[in-house]
Parts: C-alpha cells; structure tokens; sequence
C-alpha cells in the first residue's frame, strides 16, 4: 500500500517522489469518472468515453507498477512487500474494487499534511474518513443499486449506511447483500476500527503530556537540565585545570 | 468551533473573554425555548412568541460573529478557521441543527472545569455526554415525529435511541428516516467515538502513572533530582575557587 | 459508588473498614436471594419470605449509610460525593435496580485484588465484567419477563442479550422494551465502554513499556543512574576538601 | 492458555519447547480436517474416517496434557492456572468448540513473530484476526446449518456475520441462535474487543514516541547523556588526583 522503498533505491526514490503527484492526480480523475459513472448514470455513449478513459487510467496505474518493480532492488522482497499494490492493478474486474488505486491519495495527504505529529494525525485521519465515507457509499451503491433484495438503491441511502458502519454503530436497518458490497463493507470496518483506534491513540498521547506536564514536582529530567549540569562541570573542570596549571608554575624549584 | 485566536489579538481575546458568560446564558435560553417548544408543543400563540425569542437569540450570536470579525487580524484567516462558526449563525434554516450554537456551552464548561487534567477531562466528558444525548434526543425527535414511517415518536424513544447510538451499540430497534435525524444522528456518533476515545485515554493516562509509579528500581530521573546533583557541583565548585584564592594568597612572590 | 472518605478522619474509615467484609456478604447474600425469585420463581409463600429478607438487607445498608454520614466530616460534601450511596439505599422502588447495591463488592474486589496494578486491573475487569453480565442478565429478565411485546423471556436469552450490549456490538435481535430493562441497559452500556477502555488502556500501556525497554540506546535516564553520578561527585568533593586541608596545614606561616 | 510455567521447571520447559512445533502441526492437521468436514460434506464414509482422526489428535492433545500435569510442581498451582488448557482437553462433545485447540496455533505463532515488538503484535493481531475470522465462520457455520430459524446457512454468510461481529458492528442482519453458536458469537466477541484494544494501544505507543521525539527541548533525559556525564566527572576526578599527587611531593618538606 506504501511506496516506501526497503533499503537506499535512489533511483526508485526518485521515481517515486517525481510521480508522486502525477499519480495523485490521475486517482483524482479516476475518481471524478467513477462518481460521474455512478451517481448521473450518463447514457451508453458517454458510459463508453469513460469506460475508455478508465483503461487508460488502469494503463497508467500499470506502467507506474511495472516502473517500480524494474527499479527496485532486491526485486523479489520488493514484490512481496508491495503485493498490495499488485491487487490494486491486477483486481480491476469488480469496478467498485477499482476504487482501491485511491490509496495512492493517501500517500499523497501525508505528505501534503503539516510537521506536527498530533496535527498531522488529526487533519490525515479526518480528511481520510471523509474520503473513505464518500467512496465507500460509491462503492456500495454501484454493488447493490440493482440487486433484488436489496435495500440500498440511493446515495443518501448508501451514505448512511457508511457512516453507521465506519462509527461500528450498525443498525442493520440497510445492510449490503452482494458478496461486492460486504466487501467493501469489510474495508468500511477496517476503516472504523482504525479511526477509532487514531481517535483514541490521538487524545491518549494528549493527556499523558497534559498529565506529565501538570506533574511539574516529579516532572521528567529533560536533556537540557543535562547540558546545563553538563556546562557547570566542564566549568569546574577549566578551574581545576587552571589551578594545577598555576600550581606547577608556582613550585618551578621541584 | 472555538474561540481562541490565533495569534496575540488582544481585543478579540478582551471581547471574547467578556462575552463568554452572556454567550453561555443566551444558548442556555436558547435551550430552555427549544425544549419547550418540542416537548410541551405549545399551542400557536405561545409557540410564535417563542419563535420570536428564537429569532432574537439568533441576532445575538450574529452579533457576536460579526464583531468577532471585524476585530480578527488576520482577518481571512480567522474568516477560514472559523467557517462552522459561521455554520452556526448561517444555518438556521434546519429547526434542529439550531443546536449546534450550544457549542458555546461546551466552551464555557472548559473554563467552569477545575484545573486537574484528569478530573478536568473526567468532567468534561460526563457533562458533555449527557447534554448530547438530552440535545440529540430533542433534535431527532423534532425532526421524526411528524415523518411517516419514522418510529421515533416519543421523547422517552428519542432518549433510548440516543443512548445506545452514543456508545455505539446501535440495536437497530428505533433509527432515523429524515436527513436531518440522519445528521444529528451522524454527529451523535462522532460524540460516541470521541466518548469512548476519552474514557479509553483518561484510563490509559492513569494506568501508565500507576505502572511508572510501581516500577520503583527503574523510576524515570526527575527534575527535582538533577538539581540536587547541581547543588553538589556547586559546592564542589565553591571548595574548588575557595582553594584557588588561598593559593595564590599563599604564593604572592611568585 | 466509592467508600473512601475525604480528608483524614480515623473513625469514618476505621467504620468503612470493619464493615467491608460484613456488608460484600450482604451483598451477595441479596445476589443470592434475588437470583432465586428471578430465575426459580418460587411460590408465593417462599417470596414474601425472601422479600421481607431483602428488606432486612436493604435495611443493613440503610444503616450503614446514616452511620458513617453520621460519622462524615465536613457532612456536607460526604453528603454530595455520595450521592450515588444515597440513591442505592432510597430507590428499592424498582426491583432490578436493587442490584445497584452490589457495587459494594467491587469495592471489596478492589482489595482483594493483587497488588501488581496491571494484574490487578485484569482481575478487576474480568470478574467486573462476569458480574456485571450475570447482574444485567437478571434485571432485564426481572423487568422484561412479563411484558407484551418483549422478546427477551428467558435468562439463555437475557444473558445473549448481555453479552451483545457489552460489547457495544448490538445486533438488535432482542432489545428491552420497558423503561426499567433500558435504564439497565444504559448502565450496561457504560460498563461496556468502560470495558472496552479498560481492555484498550491495560494493553496501551503494557506495549509503551515494552517498546521503551526495547530502545535501550535511548533508555530514559533512571533515578539510580542519577544516584550513582552523586555517588562519584561526592567522592570528587571529599578528594578535594582532604586536599584543601593539607594545603592549609602544609603553609601555617601564611 | 498459555504453556509458560511459573517458576523454574527445567524439564517442564524443555518438553514444552520441544512439543511447540508438534503440536502446531496436529492443531493445523485438525483445522484442515474440521474445514472439509464443514465446508466439504463428505459421505458418511469420509466422514467417519475424519472421525477417527480427530480422535487421535484430540489423544495426542490430552497425552500433551497429562505429560505436562506430571511434569509440573507445584501440580496444583499448574492446574490451576491451567484450567483453560484442561477445558480443551475435556469439551470435545461440543464439535465446533474442538477449535479453540487453536489457540496451540497462536502461541507457536507468538515464537514465529519477529523481535520488534511494534511489528510482532500487528503481525500477530493480522494473523490471528484472519484465523480467528475463519474460524468462527466454521465454527458457526457447523453450529447453525442445520438448525431452522436460523439465517447463517453458507459459509459466505458465516464469514460476512463473523466479521460484522468481530469488528462489533452487529448489522444483525444474521444473528445465531443456537447455544453453540452463541458461545461461538461470545468468544469472537471477547475477541473483536481485544482486536479494537491492541489496534488503538499500537497506534498510542506509536504517537507518544513520535511527539516525545518532536519535543527536541524537552526531550527526556537518556541513559547515554548521564553516561557522557559520567566521563566529564572522571576526567575531573582524575585531574584533581593528579593535582593532589603533585602537591604532596612539592612539599615533601612538610
């Protein structure tokens, strides 16, 4: 899922850094045209423009793959670390599955997203459930629409269903019926259990500093305190030294 | 959401400071006339006086955005960080998301909470918690009760509904048909995420003390104790220059 | 809920101490006691006999409670933090709620428990949790039993019905119906949450332990580290006075 | 559940360390004959044949047992403390609760991880969630099937039900209702919890590190800094020695 490289690859690195926002852009389209696919439901001639512009998009996600895969060495680990990536390009038949060439996105947000850790984290993990939430009853909608049974037919529907399943609250008053839509619902899950555990991980690592902070009499010693002690003795040390300097220049007789 | 500037500003902060209180009254007004208008449903002449008041109590909170704004520097910027306060005076079209002004509420609360982080937070979260589930209660059953189809037609259903939506349990039994129950629903979950992320966080803060506490023979060096090192050193330092002076006191030939 | 007095007062918790092992028995003689008409529904003639046993328990814990406010100082504030006492011994209206009395044994629980806090938390919750789904299982029996309309009529049932609510799992095939059955399952929920926190918190800090012993080139400078910097400081300090003195004595004619 | 001892028992380890990979081997011979059986059907003649096997395997199971029980002392407190261990042993007539001889799989699984302890429990979290997920779709799927009102009747729709279970999302679009398959639900709920706990405690231990390791001006004092500490005051010991030395053999007069 990540595009780290295992070990010093300058040349992979390269690669990866220049396409980085290319990549994120194509993903950006792609997810244009399959909201467009989904939710205006164009007639048969521009579903087929699309279609065509799909592939092309695949192609690209194809050639990005077979780019890193002939740059990274060891090849073999490479491949195995980055199987993830290999379902991405090779799992295109179910179109909602398609919608994983999205976590290209992420990668992206990371980077784009501020230096400090806990803000990092908050503005990653909310912009990252907004996406998920949005694609996901994509997602769910094109797997169930038209399925008898079935009981997620709208995208208001589709985006209900999504936000009860990410929060783990799950009425159950809709719930996906096609092996497709589990699938995504799977992910969906994945997804909550995760934002749960950021959420929680985020405010835990805030109040253990907000604790430790307020405990100021048992307040941890910090690599400060150290260089300032550390300073007092090489003081002390320059006044010993002075001092035998001047004591051996006293006795010069000896 | 809240109201601290960015930047020194210390006219929003003096405006901001004084206002907090009268703020926090007016949304509890605003609380008071709302729940009377859903529970006791007022016959219509009662009913326009206290939709009156409602539209009063509005002006206010305009008032106070729009000062605010005027003293913000930089003012874009405020304008930016501060778009759901603007959600909170521009949106008052939907009779139950009104409630999102007493947000001011959960501001004031910070201030009331004493100053041990912990207790603070454990406060915090109680309040909060129950002021959503009586909040969403009122909001859900104002906008399902009058929908066909909608089973939450009672305040003692709503109140039910809340609770296990809250803690994420989700049965199933009583779940929001309207758009407006499914977004007072959505943010009822988002509360209940960030409740169980606070209980989880406020007992792991307090389990990683005890641990540290009991673990005696590896207790983290402290502050307190670093000084006492230099304490010594300072002594060691003050024999040291003492020694030096009777030294050359003691060879003034040379 | 807790029996721990405020301030130093030796008579108040000399009182807390004698009685915790007398009344835990109480408490889980009435368990008990309410276990039977629950789940064996004896005849007429054995449940007025239990009854009026209960209502000589109930008075035991009445007279624990006026002695040790009796006993509290300052009154007033014992009075206000236990609140939750007051409402265990005033409401036997609603037969279910009774069993709010059994918090007494986590209290006792709490010293049985090991001293070893992670261990000690794990004890706690496991057996917490045991009693709180065997309790819950009871009451919601006990109040949904005989109710048109519930689905929850046997204690196999109840207790399935338990064990979905704590884990905030929820599916919905069975939910109370009546006020005092969802009182129960608010409070279940709480100790569902709770339990999830507690489970979340106990393996939270069990993992930044052994993460931090792991990093041991980056180990936190320990109290015992910092001792025995003193130690060497100190001999330092002695060299140097045992010096000054033989300097003093080596020139007497200064 | 676990097969440590308590205590030094040297010949008790050496036959745990030995039997490790055995046993994971008869617990992976059994998992593989249990999942034809379910997901198979074989004829009666098939069948009876995996019958027997399972006999054997469940011998070599209580034979493992029996060696251990003899090995160990104190032989009482080993029992104790291993009561789970004879539970798997001794509940064979419950087919679907065979599977938690499963839990051999995960404490060998435990040696299999790597060393980094982050990286060990997500290893082990992902591994054990898939076999725990399967698992219990057998489990349930054997539990269920034949039973009417039951809805889990393929072993698609036992997969789909174990994992909104096991994220505690309960759609309760399928629910067990069979005793078995209830305690089947239980345990993979007591599992999900634990799931939900060590996802969040991984992501808090990585965020505290992260912010610690931000907080460059605060940073906590380390092991290595007291230890350069530790040199300068040396450097300074041995300086005042050499003076000392020096001094005494200037004023041999004396």
């Amino acid at each position: 899922m990540t595009t780290t490289s295992h070990g010093p690859n300058p040349r992979l690195e390269q690669w990866e850094k220049r396409t980085e926002w290319p990549l994120a852009s194509v993903a950006l389209i792609f997810l244009i045209t399959y909201s467009v696919q989904v939710l205006a439901r164009p007639p048969h001639r521009v579903d087929s423009v699309l279609e065509t512009l799909n592939t092309v998009l695949w192609a690209l996600f194809l050639v990005h793959y077979l780019v890193r895969l002939a740059l990274a060495r060891p090849r073999g680990r490479w491949f195995l670390w980055h199987l993830p990536d290999l379902a991405i390009v090779a799992l295109p038949f179910l179109r909602p599955l398609r919608l994983l060439r999205l976590v290209v996105l992420i990668t992206a947000m990371h980077r784009a997203a501020g230096d400090v850790i806990r803000g990092k984290v908050a503005i990653y993990t909310a912009s990252g459930s907004l996406l998920l939430i949005y694609v996901a009853s994509l997602a769910v909608l094109d797997a169930e629409r038209d399925e008898p049974g079935s009981a997620i037919t709208s995208f208001g529907k589709a985006l209900w269903w999504s936000i009860t399943t990410v929060t783990t609250v799950g009425y159950g008053d809709l719930a996906p019926v096609t092996p497709t839509g589990r699938v995504v619902a799977a992910l969906l899950m994945i997804g909550g259990i995760s934002l749960l555990g950021v959420v929680t991980a985020t405010l835990a690592s805030w109040i253990v500093q907000r604790v430790a902070e307020e405990d100021t009499a048992n307040q941890t010693a910090t690599a400060a305190q150290i260089e300032s002690l550390r300073a007092e003795i090489r003081h002390l040390t320059e006044a010993q030294e002075r001092h035998n300097r001047e004591c051996r220049s006293a006795t010069p007789a000896d």
